[in-house]
């Protein structure tokens, strides 16, 4: 394991500060591309969201699911659902001393296949665009996943 | 970035691990506010949670949206959506050397703001009190990633 | 607070890698789970994901909700809500210093509380089997916010 005095200059510390930084903004800007959809679509969730709340058909008219709405929150919750495990293994992976190159790769293909993934998910691409970036996603955290737990496991 | 073998006297990482652990344990509230409202309020999503689940009659009653529940779970699908961000991303910016006041404050306003974004979402307050509050929790954990992005790319 | 030049020797951090790598790919193991359902029980989110999407009808018919993908779905959420905060506090617990012996068990005991859940979800078990494997890893990871919290508030 990398000794923590040198973190400071640690390249694959860096470099997943850089990708996992990225991965984690574009999970956010999700939240913005939901709020884009509702506003132009008026799709909303609560009624005290609805343009001039107080009157009572607004609510009716806007309290309403929408197919683009929906497939935003998909695209997010999905994001929530890989993003999120791949930061906190890439987290324990970049702490384990691993090859520089090795791990550059694995945060270079899962940040594109992410971004590639949401592209396909909103656009939408025909299948399998959107199966396979997931996949792609999938294998190489569970390659992190393989390399933390092959080194040592301590149970 | 900051020399690991001081950040036991490190006054950013010590700040970062009270904000964040109280971040994440709100985080976690709302999975006993969400149970509250499901018993109170006798609304469940799976027929063995249900009051006498062997009575067919109360699998029909009780297997149910209810406004409330379906509303703290909002709640807590924004709070993963930009808590847990939050977290890793200032985590990252913790370890990045950054100086202690102006981390103070990231720290301070984001979970602040999202404290009263929770009050906002389950009292309901009118518009745009929760929308603000989300908003300057977004701004303060994109003030982070551009400082992590801008200090140095690795690419 | 642990110094971090000794971290490649620390017992406690190499039990959280193991751990919280098991965690989450046990989160992650729930994607394949549902894909496996959608597949077999034929229930589709996405247009683009029928079979055949091309025809009409198939769309018609397979863009459905299911019980058994539903469940796998709320199983997922619950991961997502308890084992990323579990992880986020736990690595900060494993930071501070801790007794081996007790942030094992810690460890442990989550884990094992976490895969019971998921098993209980899914048969479906009876209550309280589900119910109380959520408590006992929410008691868990609440005990490791306590531990945070009493040591040193920096605010």
């Amino acid at each position: 394991m990398v000794e923590f005095s040198q973190l400071g200059d640690n390249e694959v510390f860096s470099a997943f500060t850089t990708y996992g930084t990225i991965a984690l903004a574009k999970v956010m800007l999700m939240s913005v591309i939901t709020s884009f959809f509702r506003i132009t679509r008026k799709a909303f969730d609560n009624p005290e969201d609805v343009p001039n709340p107080h009157k009572e058909e607004n609510i009716k008219k806007f309290l309403r699911k929408d197919d683009r709405v929906d497939r935003v929150l998909r695209a997010h919750r999905n994001d929530l659902e890989n993003i999120v495990p791949f930061f906190c293994i890439g987290l324990l992976y970049s702490l384990s001393d691993p090859d520089l190159t090795t791990a550059l790769w694995h945060f270079r293909i899962f940040v594109a296949a992410r971004i590639y993934h949401t592209i396909a998910y909103l656009t939408p691409l025909p299948q399998p665009n959107r199966g396979l970036s997931w996949l792609i996603g999938y294998i190489v955290t569970f390659s992190m996943v393989y390399r933390l737990l092959k080194n040592k496991l301590y149970l």
